[in-house]
């Protein structure tokens, strides 16, 4: 990492007693008693294909390389506790210097990672001729609470979604909230069964936790929560505000299912203070239908990143 | 991750009971008891700044991206426990498909985290129109052990490096072999006071390392050990191979401290089976001198990297 780089970090990002060894030396060392497992991911965004740096505010750039890695702690239940980034940096960005563009996108990222708790525990900076990259590894820990996987759905369970879907290109795949509340408390509470988040669009997400679940889904199409976005982008698409909700990517909400009693208290209450909507029932057999098995087959169709 | 390649390496990792949840999900879920501490490092490699496409081997190219990390986590004296590594591909790499490009890269890496017990426990893989670039994540435990910083050296220490420098660019900075035993060792045995790799140059970094024990070293020039690839650079350079030593970069050998005792001892029997050679002394003061303070200035020159 450049030293002008380190030096501006360091004396930006507050310090953590929980990170015992970090910018400066071969690697980050983080303190990890009383945990004892280890969640990791990691998540790679480029310019071009999931943003476009010259038309973008690179702090929102940054904030989302890390929130795309905190949403996936969120569909395993975990706590956040710290990333590391790596930046590959333009050595001719579009607006100002290379320095300038790393700094923007990590002042994008020091307040999402302040609110989720989330130490900035290290990362390497490279610049090149090619365009800008940021690889982001996020880790956390489950502790006591089972993780969130995709394979425990049972016939029976209702499907559910956080928040709104849809339209996600309108600006919110950029500003969403990871839901990294709510998939604690799903599994702090044991109220999931199966979980994930959407990134690649609701029907291509269910279809992949379906098949780890080895189970068919029967969606209820309008109950489905279209965002205003989805509302939005309709206008100007052609399609409707539905298919824009079952298909569109990077909507970031969590996908899970629950016992038909959990799901019940969850639509009533919400969780962590975010709607919670049943969207459909799991049974046996395979495929995603709309109105019951045998009728309309939906085809698991998303935004298949690159 | 593309179905096909999540396919070829769910075939092809060796099942390791400490990863719990690999593949498949939304992140990796490694058991981390009886661990109190995670150490992390992350470093990225890009075509055209540390390997070129067109003329290397991509198992090399793969390897080699692992190899870097794992000399950070040696340099750190820790166990090396699993890494993540995110892929952004060329959607037209100059030999065969991406699909290949991926999977050549994930053949250099396995062979080399089944010698060091790492586990590939997940990845993000992307596909752009820009070159290549891999971004692995390593992480490993000290445990008991204290890790191994820059910042502990005392005055009268010995300055020690194993394995012999120079000549990277020949071929030993993909081919080399990590000093994950001998940094492990030196921390279990607590036998050096500081130490780091060499990523950028001997001098370079011994900068570093100085400047974090804030103390100044008198280097033995010929005691420095010159490899075999440094002389044979040597001859068409009009360098010397001490100057080669010196400076190049990528030796990703260990620079390290210890007592005048300690180090008697690692010299004559070398560590985890590699040669150590004392190549000067720390005392107070600042900065790099040949022979005594006063007398000959070295300059931390180095190569540095983008």
């Amino acid at each position: 990492m450049e030293p002008e780089l380190i030096q501006h970090l360091r004396s930006t990002l507050v310090g953590n007693p929980r990170l015992r060894i970090g910018l400066g030396d071969d690697a980050a060392l983080l303190d990890w008693r009383d945990r004892d497992d280890l969640v990791v991911t990691t998540d790679l965004i480029s310019d071009q294909v999931d943003f476009l740096l010259v038309e973008v505010d690179p702090r929102r750039i940054g904030r989302k390389s890390l929130a795309i890695n905190l949403s996936d702690l969120a569909a395993m239940g975990a706590e956040s506790i710290a990333v590391v980034v790596s930046l590959l940096l333009p050595r001719n960005p579009p607006h100002g210097t290379t320095l300038q563009l790393a700094t923007q996108l990590y002042e994008g990222m020091i307040p999402l990672a302040e609110q989720f708790d989330c130490i900035i525990a290290g990362g390497d900076t490279n610049s090149w001729n090619g365009p800008l990259a940021i690889s982001v590894t996020a880790f956390g820990a489950c502790g006591e609470a089972p993780p969130l996987v995709r394979s425990g759905a049972k016939p029976g369970d209702l499907l559910l979604v956080t928040g709104q879907l849809g339209g996600s290109i309108l600006g919110s795949h950029f500003d969403f909230t990871p839901r990294v509340h709510e998939g604690r408390k799903l599994s702090l509470d044991r109220l999931a069964t199966a979980a994930m988040d959407i990134s690649d669009g609701l029907l291509l997400d269910l279809s992949r936790l379906l098949k780890e679940s080895d189970l068919a889904a029967i969606l209820d199409l309008p109950a489905i929560p279209t965002s205003a976005a989805a509302a939005q982008l309709a206008d100007t698409t052609g399609k409707t505000p539905l298919e824009h909700a079952l298909a569109d990517g990077e909507d970031f909400e969590l996908l899970f299912t629950a016992s038909p009693e959990t799901a019940a208290r969850l639509v009533a209450e919400g969780i962590a203070g975010t709607a919670v909507t049943a969207i459909g029932t799991l049974v046996a057999g395979e495929g995603i239908w709309a109105d019951h098995v045998g009728g309309r087959r939906l085809q698991p169709q998303g935004f298949l990143h690159a």
